[in-house]
């Protein structure tokens, strides 16, 4: 084969020139054909790349569906306004002012039915407000004469930016009105200013409000009746997602870690997704935070009353992440160079992983319970329960010291030989110890969780579960800690008690 | 005095009626007065609000005077844009448009260089792009009908709005171009509809982009030449700024967890400021990664080419991350309910702080590495120092062995009573045993800063400091550990080698 290709390569045209002589012809890798080569692979990586976005796009639809609504519903509502083009009373009756009414749609439709409502409230107060007080610095402007009008106007559009900018560094101006305030901004610099040319002031304010008016409830309107996502429902999904994601990784790491050189190491299981779903909960609070302030503005809907206390899930966000900043710590301990001998680790394995479980057992109920809005009725055994596995794990660890050798026994003298198989050193067992320790700190950070959610509990006023629930629960809970058969008779008479 | 008041408050009206009997007139607590008593109640917590809410803004003006300084700017070119109106050639050359360079300044003028730069072009660009688009869709449109007119331009609004919607939902398109997308659809839709009315298309189409074009000059005009705020310098300083609170924070746990009940427990340092800087690196990585987009968009300024490896510091600004979640371990070891003895808490308190120390040290040396652009000269003797520290404080909890008992030696026995005062067990030492684990997760996790920084140092091409400054180091280095006086005579020789 390489020889053909060669002998076909070796083909050569060859020209007769004028004087007898003949030249070969080259073939042709000019300028022309590089251009075109590298045009070629220009589009080919072109392609390659939206091909690839169209891919990750397509990924995101799938992925989140309701994505996919929303941007429907935005179309949909631009199409809508657009038709007050299209019909001549309409038009007619805003003056030739429709444009706003197109303008607000485009700007103030929100993913979440509160995140529109926030932004229509932001725009009609920032436009009304900026309204009025362009209308009074016009008329002292007006009274004022004709050489003083441009500067007391030019003098009030700067002062009023200038405060109404500043008041945007204000957190808590900025949390709720940040929108509003540049609307403010920018309708009183329009109204003071074009007020100078255009006369019929009056005319075109009202017609700006009701196409804004128009605008707004429209978008409200579709937001909140076609498909609607609601702040309020997409917080306390978060919340309960990341529970169920923290409860994963803390017996996902825990799990890895004493697995890490045995059995389960190359098998097919994927433990990185589900190890680091802690990241998502550290990841959050900005999203929680906005999503309780739209939550907040949101008429009841669903499970939910108009005066749910939204901000206590942002209490429990918090506590949420004060365990998984433990969950990191504890994850590092996977990948550290120092690890305990895998006897020791034998040792620790079966109280460490009684503890994990009986966390993240305790992580899950809570998820549960803010899932079915519903006060559970095995939480305090399940605390309890983790309390005393975490008890186990200090008894575990205190009798740890009875393989730890002082150091003078391993001075080359009288017992080094009968001793040394037995006993290790401290520095040996300071990794499990310390994951020890951390398990230890991390129940006590989800006890935390568990009063956050016990007052969001009281304060939205959970019913109790129904007491077959807790007949069924109970039977989970036997299926979850089958190995406890002695305390598990304990466990009967305590939900009895409940 | 008591009885006095009360003899007053005893004084009463009486009235005499027509029946001779006397009424007594009770003071009038009627509805007029409720109603004042309240209304005052309202208006006084209304003025406490007020002026809490301008405490709160003299705080934020008096903490970062640059932020007023950003307000005036935006105040003054709105002033200026608002010129347009009040000079008449400049109104007729853009046909009365010039609401349109009113807002544009009012929408894109913002605190950074960089996402002035950022959102001007995004909103040039989605204007012109969707301007052409929907003259192409109109043509279409005009081709084909009067009948099919309305229609092809709904359907195109309709579908061009909820693709370019779609699109702000992908995260590569969301950090750049989010702005941009909603032009798109805003400059899209009016044209799109309003050339169903306005003839003369083209010519609005011209001033529309010209008017705009004026906006974003004055505003990168304005943000670059008067006291400008790049983003690059911003993040530069806030990676700084934040490996400053690191150390601090880093030091300031150390200090306080074996001073908690020592002598300096009670004294008047305000150890929380100091101690929680690490927070602000927990959360501040939403903030660099919006200024990092910035950046890149920065002409060259102060020390900073235009192709300074911005992204380089969202690697550092992760590395900072990963320690400050030890950090917060660290920190909950100080509130913790298991403290260790007293004396074992002497015992390790040297070396750890020895750890700490020299920890914060390398940070603080990267952080001056980063704040000069120079490369440091000690940084490798720094990390050395810190890695023989942790060395030490291992060696330390391997001869905490010599204190540990075995617990059978503490069974009613024969060894009982001489050892019981020198022995401990496990458990005790467990919370100053995770502490020191804890340092030595941190100090690997610095070395990764180490690592990010270097690269930092190789990709923008820092130069070496000076001879002269690597002496001056060297006396600092002699005066931050002064208890090891053995140490430094080799320090000295590591460092003429250096």
């Amino acid at each position: 084969m390489a020889h053909q290709e060669k002998e076909t390569s070796g083909l050569e045209w060859r020209i007769t020139l004028g004087d007898g002589s003949s030249k070969s012809l080259v073939p042709e890798t000019g300028p022309i054909s590089r251009i075109w080569m590298g045009l070629k692979g220009l589009m080919a990586g072109l392609v390659l790349k939206v091909w690839k976005f169209l891919n990750k796009a397509w990924d995101i639809g799938v992925d989140d569906p309701r994505k996919v609504i929303h941007c429907l519903k935005a179309g949909m509502a631009l199409t809508i306004v657009s038709l007050v083009y299209f019909t001549r009373p309409l038009y007619e009756g805003v003056g030739g002012n429709a444009m706003w009414a197109v303008m607000t749609v485009v700007v103030v439709f929100e993913n979440t039915v509160g995140a529109t409502i926030s932004k229509s409230l932001n725009r009609v107060i920032g436009t009304t407000l900026a309204g009025f007080l362009a209308f009074g610095v016009h008329w002292v402007a007006s009274q004022s004469g004709q050489k003083f009008e441009p500067l007391i106007i030019g003098a009030s559009v700067f002062l009023l930016a200038t405060a109404a900018t500043f008041s945007r560094f204000i957190p808590s101006v900025k949390a709720r009105f940040d929108y509003g305030a540049l609307i403010f901004i920018l309708t009183f610099s329009l109204v003071a200013v074009s007020g100078y040319r255009v006369d019929k002031l009056f005319a075109l304010a009202h017609q700006r409000i009701s196409t804004i008016i128009i605008g707004t409830c429209l978008c409200i309107l579709v937001t909140m009746f076609i498909c609607p996502i609601w702040a309020g429902q997409e917080l306390h999904a978060l919340i309960c997602r990341n529970m169920d994601k923290l409860a994963g990784s803390l017996d996902g790491c825990v799990e890895e870690y004493f697995d890490h050189n045995g059995e389960l190491k190359d098998s097919d299981k994927h433990p990185d997704k589900k190890l680091l779903g802690y990241k998502c909960v550290l990841n959050s609070k900005t999203t929680e935070e906005s999503m309780a302030n739209f939550a907040r503005l949101e008429p009841a809907h669903g499970r939910f009353n108009f005066k749910h206390p939204w901000q206590q899930y942002l209490k429990i966000g918090a506590s949420m992440r004060s365990c998984a900043y433990s969950i990191e710590a504890l994850n590092s301990c996977i990948d550290s160079e120092n690890q305990a001998p895998e006897f020791i680790k034998k040792h620790m394995s079966n109280v460490c992983l009684k503890v994990s479980s009986n966390s993240s057992c305790v992580i899950k109920e809570l998820a549960k319970t803010i899932k079915t809005l519903k006060k559970s009725s095995s939480i305090d055994f399940l605390v309890e329960e983790m309390s005393s596995a975490v008890q186990d794990l200090q008894n575990e660890i205190k009798s740890l010291s009875n393989l730890l050798s002082p150091a003078e026994l391993l001075l080359p003298g009288s017992k080094e030989t009968e001793k040394t198989t037995s006993t290790i050193h401290l520095l040996e067992v300071l990794p499990v110890v310390s994951l020890a320790s951390l398990l230890i700190d991390i129940s006590s950070r989800i006890q935390d969780i568990v009063k956050t959610v016990e007052e969001l509990a009281n304060v939205a006023e959970f019913k109790a579960e129904a007491d077959d629930k807790a007949k069924q629960n109970q039977a989970n809970i036997n299926r979850i800690v089958p190995s406890q058969q002695n305390d598990d008779q304990q466990t009967m008479k305590a939900l009895e008690r409940v």
